[in-house]
């Protein structure tokens, strides 16, 4: 194992030096924090990740989850953190003080999920899935469930789930076929099956809570007539205690990765006797849950970042004490062979995953402080920020996703047949991180959000801004002379943005859907690009700035890393958009209209 | 497991129909066979790889080999499998008919070879291996030693293996360390440590014969003084009993993928009794070891598209049969669901994998026909082909390699979660997969030598012979209206390989080899996405041709396939090298100008 899993410098530039968290403290939501209580928090949760999560990181991965006689048993490990999770309010670290919660900004929590996440993904995921459920019930589910239900799974006694997926309906969650029957009680009578449930079954909380989508008999066809439940794996008898809820546990996955958190295929109904609590108002359920949902995606990109991070950090320590070959320009075998961060090769390979995780991870701060903002603007002054986090979430899912893949795999080259061996971890990091373009919205359904809806909404409103605030962050960056050719490579690229999708628009007009979204992956894959290089520059007119200023030494040299690290993504990264704006300019219709006989 | 893991269609296409294998009868070497007979050997290949390899692909990955009391236990099936390859021939396939071989053309040999790794990559690994090694015992030992070991690794009695990587010497062999003492005797004494030897160990054979770089005592310094020897794990003592060879296996790795063929540690001469036998002159190893490098460089890229092409089918079977969702234009949910290849994006992921398989399958059996047309020309006439063999052999390795990985994790992508659970085969072609930009030399040593060796050698003799090529191909397209846009794709990136070469080697000239090699990789990566297109336009011209003149629907539904994907390797594809050139045009020299601290 790597002695270390992230960058405190790095988080402490991110959060203070770009994104200036304590600017939030000056809304009275944020009033009783300053900056050096956000430090200790973040001080307090890397000694959780350090001496909770990171050591079992790897037998979690070896000692995977099974199910024995109906019960899906994890490793034990799962209890003290969950425990420790729930008694230091790192559940409710979001929620408001009234509700128990710390009341932290979005940019702090979201900091402190990225620690925990980079220590043991598995491990993070249990009180994430958590949180997101009891946000999700405070936020629609009325008093009397909240209080069943909210202060146990924030002190870590009960888990959360989101139980969306069944056999037939996986992207496609319009055709939901779970039902839900009501009677004269409180509750409806669920039937159904659920299948591909994160942390859906284990043996170290007292209670599964799962919110849960199904239809109520006689509902509206499609998505209009989904519903929202908590559907409990026991429920409160009248005595008190904790009954079985006719919710089985039929399956669990034998998985590639992300092995200490198991996923669960559930049975619900079979004795007719599954009771499930619903949630708001019937039919407005896949409303809701988006809002899980959209949290849910920002995490699985934060985690993305997170893996990227840790495997990073593995590769460096490595290549830095490997020794192996001399410079091109050296012959001589009599000289002493080097350590292979000396070569260009391993560098480039290096600055590939650098620039990928701290890209990503600056533009997941930058949604975290949307978040942020939202919350504590007043109504005229939050829709900037809303619109820009819807059409941002799709890209912060999905570039950290596809390219912490690429990152880890790089990561893994750096340490050649080591790193294809268990010794090391990155063969484990390889296997974890190919769950993010799948899980919370395949890439393809993230395409399709980003160009089939968060592109057109409000006639391109988000868009515009979006092209507004990276023309500011490109006026900013001109009165640097050292970032002026970065600023006009993004001004170029922000061009080429807006030439593509005035051309996607056309193709909407004269050619219909089917056109205009075919290459949609392609191009949320083109748009991530240039948000992460926007974030590059963001970052590099801070570092920029400071190291004008700053005799330090050790400031200095992490200043210029962060400047090389962006010319590496200018030079390296941001032209790839030149072959994916080529394709998208075509929009010859070919994968519409080859027949599947053809293959 | 799917029901399909190649296409016998595609085979009877490139072999026939584009690379036309029957002309290579008319040489007097090749002249006992022809086309049935071709066509005979591939269909018992078929059958080999169908009913004893495919059959346990799983199951060799989940019980993996281990080392027990010194001893390497791996899949008893692989003693059947060594046994049926031996008394089939198969091993010997290339070999000529006067040393027990079958003399066939490497064309058809390589299309066996990568029916049997599409089947069960481990599996086929033995024989491979065995394979080179006797094929370089053959080339450049004495007859005594070929007498002693060739035959009884030709039967599949006896294993062979490359052995040279050390701990200290893995990508940069100038540092081998494994010693050689001469003696009064025939041979030496060998003294080192080996790593990373792939089948190093088994029980599925009575020896193993080690292929294994060492250095003589007071050779000279660097790759000039290492000798290649014979080490076999057993020797033959006096009375023609297998005596210990004082080889231990000190060591198993456990790896992400390929975990049918175990890869061990070898320590030898711990008693001072290992004896090795020097093949052919003393200090003239590396450029032996080099013949069966070659090959194995080729033979991974085979591997790598054998498994592409496996997964290919996979993923195939599954998005024919699995339904999920409506045309974007349907809205009904009343509607049933369609077969989700219906779906444009699937159909861009199936494309992308079958692009890349069968062009690399081209490129490689493009190679495959070099290397028949320098065994059968005369002199005067195969240096050309021997210099397109040299200069493609990096790409042959790595394109495949590297976009295999790719190829495999989108057909992994199309079962979604399904794909992330080992129900499906996907989640171990992807571990398997893995494994191919690192053994035998890894991408970052191929782009190396593409452009540090071949591209420069002869003053660029290879690279102008393979522009003739590219050149040649783009003519006879232009003769086909319909693949005259391609043609002229491919003329366009002609000129820009020509532009980006000639800039880089200015750069060699005025800032030296370290700024002129610092994006080898990405020099490597371009150079190889231009040479599956033109050997998607060689497939074009042929398919074309055939559909122009052909009535039968399922040849017309066959060539109608190849040229939607030649479409889509041109749409999507190719315009990859626009950023690529835009970056290799640069050469600023960062990541040679980047000092280490600052990461």
């Amino acid at each position: 194992m790597a002695t270390k899993f992230f960058s405190e410098r790095n988080i402490e530039f991110l959060l203070h030096e770009v994104f200036d968290a304590e600017s939030l403290t000056q809304h009275e939501y944020y009033q009783e924090h300053n900056r050096k209580m956000f430090d200790m928090v973040i001080k307090e949760a890397s000694k959780l990740a350090r001496d909770l999560l990171y050591p079992i990181f790897e037998e979690m991965d070896r000692n995977q989850p099974e199910l024995v006689e109906g019960q899906i048993k994890v490793h034990p490990a799962v209890k003290t953190i969950l425990h420790e999770f729930g008694r230091g309010g790192w559940i409710a670290s979001r929620a408001a003080f009234e509700k128990d919660g710390e009341q932290l900004p979005h940019l702090v929590a979201d900091i402190c999920d990225f620690i925990f996440q980079a220590a043991n993904y598995s491990a993070a995921t249990y009180a994430g899935l958590t949180s997101g459920a009891s946000h999700l019930i405070e936020s629609f589910a009325d008093t009397q469930l909240y209080d069943t239900y909210v202060p146990k799974m924030r002190a870590g006694k009960w888990q959360g789930t989101m139980a969306l997926t069944e056999p037939e309906a996986g992207s496609s969650l319009t055709d939901i076929a779970t039902l839900a029957k009501p009677g004269d009680q409180d509750y409806y009578l669920i039937k159904g099956q659920k299948i591909f449930i994160s942390a859906g079954d284990h043996d170290c909380t007292d209670n599964i809570v799962h919110l849960m989508l199904a239809k109520i008999i006689g509902a509206p066809a499609g998505a209009k007539g989904i519903s929202l439940f908590i559907v409990p794996k026991k429920r409160m008898a009248e005595n008190g205690k904790l009954v079985d809820n006719d919710v089985v546990t039929s399956g669990i996955y034998h998985k590639l990765g992300y092995r200490g958190c198991p996923i669960a295929q559930l049975s619900l109904g079979d004795k007719n006797d599954c009771r499930g609590w619903l949630v708001g108002k019937p039919h407005n359920g896949l409303k809701y849950m988006f809002q899980m949902m959209n949290e849910a995606r920002v995490g699985v990109g934060l985690g993305a970042t997170a893996m990227a991070t840790a495997a990073y950090y593995t590769a460096l320590e490595y290549t830095k004490t490997r020794c192996q070959g001399r410079k091109i320009s050296q012959k001589d075998p009599a000289q002493p062979q080097i350590p292979i961060i000396e070569h260009a090769d391993v560098k480039r390979m290096l600055l590939f995953q650098r620039a990928v995780a701290e890209g990503s991870l600056s533009l997941i701060l930058q949604c975290s402080k949307y978040v942020d903002l939202v919350k504590i603007l007043p109504d005229e002054k939050k829709e900037k920020y809303y619109l820009l986090l819807e059409l941002l979430t799709p890209i912060a899912k999905s570039y950290p996703s596809e390219m912490g893949i690429q990152a880890i795999s790089q990561g893994l080259q750096c340490l050649g047949g080591s790193g294809y061996c268990d010794d090391y971890a990155l063969e484990q990091y390889y296997r974890d991180c190919r769950i993010h373009p799948i899980h919370e919205g395949t890439t393809a359904i993230q395409g399709m959000d980003l160009l089939g809806r968060k592109v057109v909404m409000q006639n391109g409103k988000a868009i515009k801004l979006y092209a507004g605030e990276l023309q500011k962050c490109i006026e900013a960056a001109k009165k640097c002379p050292e970032l002026e050719k970065s600023a006009n490579q993004l001004s170029e690229a922000l061009t080429t943005l807006q030439k593509v999708t005035h051309h996607l628009f056309e193709i909407a007009q004269t050619k219909g859907p089917e056109y205009f979204l075919a290459d949609a992956t392609l191009y949320l894959e083109f748009f991530g690009i240039i948000a992460i290089a926007w974030q590059w520059l963001v970052q590099g007119i801070t570092a920029q700035k400071a190291l004008n200023g700053n005799e330090k030494n050790v400031d200095r040299i992490f200043y210029k890393g962060k400047l090389f690290t962006l010319k590496y993504f200018y030079g390296y990264e941001l032209p790839k958009i030149l072959g994916l704006a080529k394709r998208l300019m075509e929009s010859d219709g070919l994968t519409v209209e080859m027949t599947t006989e053809l293959f």
